[in-house]
């Protein structure tokens, strides 16, 4: 059986990563594909490197086709989601990419994203598009919202170590560092070649969007409300994303808890003691490694968690919950090795 | 049927490669890996890209058992090969990544890697590996030569056009251009990330070692002796490959020689008039795409070729030959997308 | 004595340079700054690597007071400066870093940049900027046309090779490569880091506009018409360009005749036999390096020509300029050692 | 008057550095370069940036005349200070860029460096490197320890904070990145381009060797024992380094605090409000740049501090410290703007 894909605002970064994964895929042809402003044009004229592919014109949302649509992928801007899934099917399932969907709270989704939340009726039967934490709810759901790409970094390992007890809810500090891809294709002068290339910064210190969905899940695991440092900052890579982690806790004993907890998982790894991850290790596949190490500080560890940004921290989780909710082998399509050197 | 395939030299980026991609072939078996002195290491050490794979443990060459193997890839220095595929039985096909076979003339060997030619009676049956030029000949070898990188990107455009007679066989200069990984992975300064980074040189000038096979391919494709220009130049980035070709010739006559050569080759793209390839556009994938612009000077016109020096120009394309010579789909494990961002 | 100097068009890239040259000025003081989008800022807003400099404010060009200025540097787009060197007072000297004043031919100069040229009148009293070849003119000036990037890495190892006969006017290839800075600070996709990053293309193939200059000096040069195949590239680095140029010529004697021409020459360095000169050599200073190579076709050369194109490519070289123009030492302000790594 | 410099240890990066800076000093002159394996070398071969300058022949350290010399810079390996300072003429100043004097404790470089200290009735009178908080001590010093990279940066923030008591002395975690360059110029895997190019990762978790000098001179600013987490990566750039800080405080009065001290600090720049320090709008140059944010936990705050690793924490530093031993003016040699773009 083949599953009918739509993607909309494939002439983004993660539309286009998106049309690389289920172009290969077993099961899944690509039937539609949107971007407004780029409507009428060939996917090959936006992204040279799609030209091998036979793929649909680039179209408006408004002209796709639903009849014809399995599942759609929404690689949309913020603000647009909570309209658009009345409007498709209620048979067309559904996977957003953007923050629309992953706040359980209208307040958080208003103090983050300044917009009232339009779909707070539909909000409950979403699911958080984590799979390692919520297979079975993607599994059952008509929408899932993937998660960000800095959430599923820090949560993949925060959460089962709060679950368990395994670290302390005070004290943690995530300073996280990210690609360039992540700020997406649009233009700013800050993303300019010449302008991030040879340089490192924070940006969004103490006020990033993504701390809302943070606190959400993080609470959540522990029971209690969370409120973690988190500061991001800027690579100068194409792909790539690290969160070191500081918390309460001991780190043999976490390093357990997270090789059992993910013992059957097929993209996350928890290396042995000693080893350290790297983000050209895991480029362009869906794979998370997480290291442990014990601080220099007595009863305090040191997490590092990374994965690539555009896969595992977006389009490539977001394929992982589409195989889930079409009932299909969850990797289908995500066995890539990483592309190195 | 599976493939078993032993992958000889393993711990450098072509035999990394290598590896990548066959683990991902419908068909095919990894069996063995040898590096002499990592023999005992997991390849998850050597390589972490590809600790998510069952792979064998790196061993010597002598303790590899060809009994189990159908295929090997030799990724190897240069001078071993000749040695080597007398000591594996016959019946294991044989793509060669090292220069050692792609040579017709002992002279020519020596000249250009100061080394005497040791199974000049096995030349001969030796198939170039250029499957879009010799493919009866790679389906009947028992081993395969496969072209050097730089060699790849030039003949590809040039041997069609000279075999047209479409440009003229004089005054040819090819202006080269290589990311870093085509130097490999021994320690040198000048392969340090501070001192390539944020610089561009040229490197071998007027005597790199591609001149051999070039000089035989181009008067072999020309009829004639042909003597071009030929000037490599190191590039700031991983992986990528470009040849700007500069030739007397119709650039639309040229053009469409191109295109009607290789309308039916699956990686091989000519493009439209005016259209720029860019080395980014074809990372991570066999592809190789070539553009033909008319020059100012009247009568000339200049040729843009480029690919991914690692694949196209070298482990993709020993695939593609590894294909050939089993009787598989010629594109059988390569149909990945390129990776964009 | 300290000049008065004035850079208009202290916004961009060439602007920014200008300013961290002439702050270091022994007798040279800033006393204007210009930039019309973004007149009332802090330069330290604009660009906060000259934060610690005491600037004076950006203003918009008709609020600058030309009367406390005795040289203003013209940083800014093509089509401005025919009208403007009329409004600036006569006593005041100008260095026009745009193309406006380079070509000498109102054809040439609407052929190139599809504008009228609106000060023919003017153009004859113009000194072309570049000091090795045009010293004594730039002396007596009023104003100066800095030559482009690419002309300068041609025409300093060109030049002086037709004019001795040394290489044949006939047949000569430009392959430049140039770093992403050389594109300014202009907002496009092409120029985003995520796009540009580790890839490498040609652009402009056959009709980049920097032709027309090129066109004038060589031909100028060797005494008839000189049309050279030139194909500029764009390389994954910030700072740094490369011309590679192929001609008819003996090696060994062109070598002599540089090494000769240049060998009191501050900024100009002709390498020994076989030494390769690289652009990260260079960065950040005032430098040209030049090598010259037997080709290995028969009576033909290859030439390697270097600079930082943000300095003697185009900021560094107009304050060699204005040196001159001044009647300071050529040298002031540009004893900058490069920056490496 | 003229000051006679050696530079020992110039054949790595910051004895290049000090190279280029020593070359444009006003009153400095380079009287001898060591380099015990390049010995009989020219140092535009080792370093062909430096090709332009007039410089001595590398020689053994043991052939420098230091009867001709004022001051040395050492930038040698750490084991060789200790016995080398009682070899060199009483009367000649020493700036030593290794580790070897930095640490007042003989245990603590045992436990750092693995070595027993080898000079410990010189060591008290050796001044503590950072003239921010050592001048006069460095002023009257025949000997000066020069900090490590990442001390400087994070000790130039946290020293005044510590020492007002703007922030506690517990649970401060220092997450540090640095450019490659940063490694030095030995060869190793790891720093190959192709292994290092477009990837981030940890290094040395919870045990470099800096932590010895953090330990000693944060205590020592505390008056109590202070010991914070410390987490070194590497960044995919050649120049720079960001310490981001997390500690208790008041952000508006730790940013006061500093504001205040640094006042008169040429060399170290407090941010306004909101403002991020970046990288790149410093390389090259002898600046640190300070900026504090409230974290969003109450009662805690966000430090970014910024650097050139080869400058302000190096060799930049170095020069700045030998201005003051020999009563030179502090910012002699050092007023370079930062190179951006």
């Amino acid at each position: 059986m083949t599953h009918r894909i739509a993607i909309l605002g494939a002439s983004g970064y993660t539309g286009a990563e998106l049309v690389r994964l289920v172009a290969t895929h077993p099961t899944m042809q690509i039937v539609a594909l949107s971007a407004d402003r780029k409507a009428g044009m060939a996917m090959a004229e936006v992204f040279p490197h799609l030209a091998h592919l036979d793929l649909p014109v680039l179209q408006k949302i408004e002209d796709v086709d639903f009849a014809q649509v399995d599942l759609a992928f929404l690689a949309l801007p913020h603000g647009v989601s909570h309209a658009l899934v009345r409007e498709i099917p209620d048979r067309v399932k559904i996977v957003d990419l953007s923050a629309d969907f992953r706040l359980r709270d209208a307040d958080a989704y208003r103090k983050w994203y300044g917009l009232e939340h339009g779909a707070m009726d539909i909000q409950p039967s979403v699911a958080f598009g984590i799979p390692e934490f919520y297979r079975a709810e993607i599994a059952r759901a008509r929408i899932t919202a993937n998660s960000g790409c800095y959430v599923a970094t820090s949560l993949l390992p925060l959460v089962p170590l709060l679950a368990a007890g395994a670290i302390g809810a005070e004290d943690i500090v995530i300073d996280a560092k990210s690609g360039v891809s992540g700020a997406g294709r649009g233009l700013s002068e800050a993303m300019l070649f010449s302008e991030a290339n040879e340089g490192f910064k924070s940006y969004g210190v103490a006020h990033h969007r993504h701390m809302g969905e943070l606190d959400q899940e993080l609470s959540k695991a522990a029971g209690q409300p969370v409120l973690a440092a988190f500061t991001p900052h800027l690579v100068p890579m194409t792909r790539g994303m690290q969160a070191t982690i500081y918390a309460a806790g001991d780190a043999d004993a976490a390093r357990k808890v997270l090789a059992e907890r993910y013992a059957d998982e097929p993209f996350v790894q928890v290396l042995a003691a000693g080893q350290v991850p790297q983000t050209q290790h895991v480029k362009g596949s869906n794979l998370n490694r997480i290291a442990v190490f014990a601080d220099r500080r007595p009863g305090r560890l040191i997490i590092l968690s990374v994965l690539d940004n555009l896969m595992k921290g977006a389009s490539g989780q977001a394929l992982q919950c589409a195989n889930i909710m079409l009932g299909e082998t969850e990797t289908a399509g995500l066995t890539l090795a990483p592309l190195f050197p």
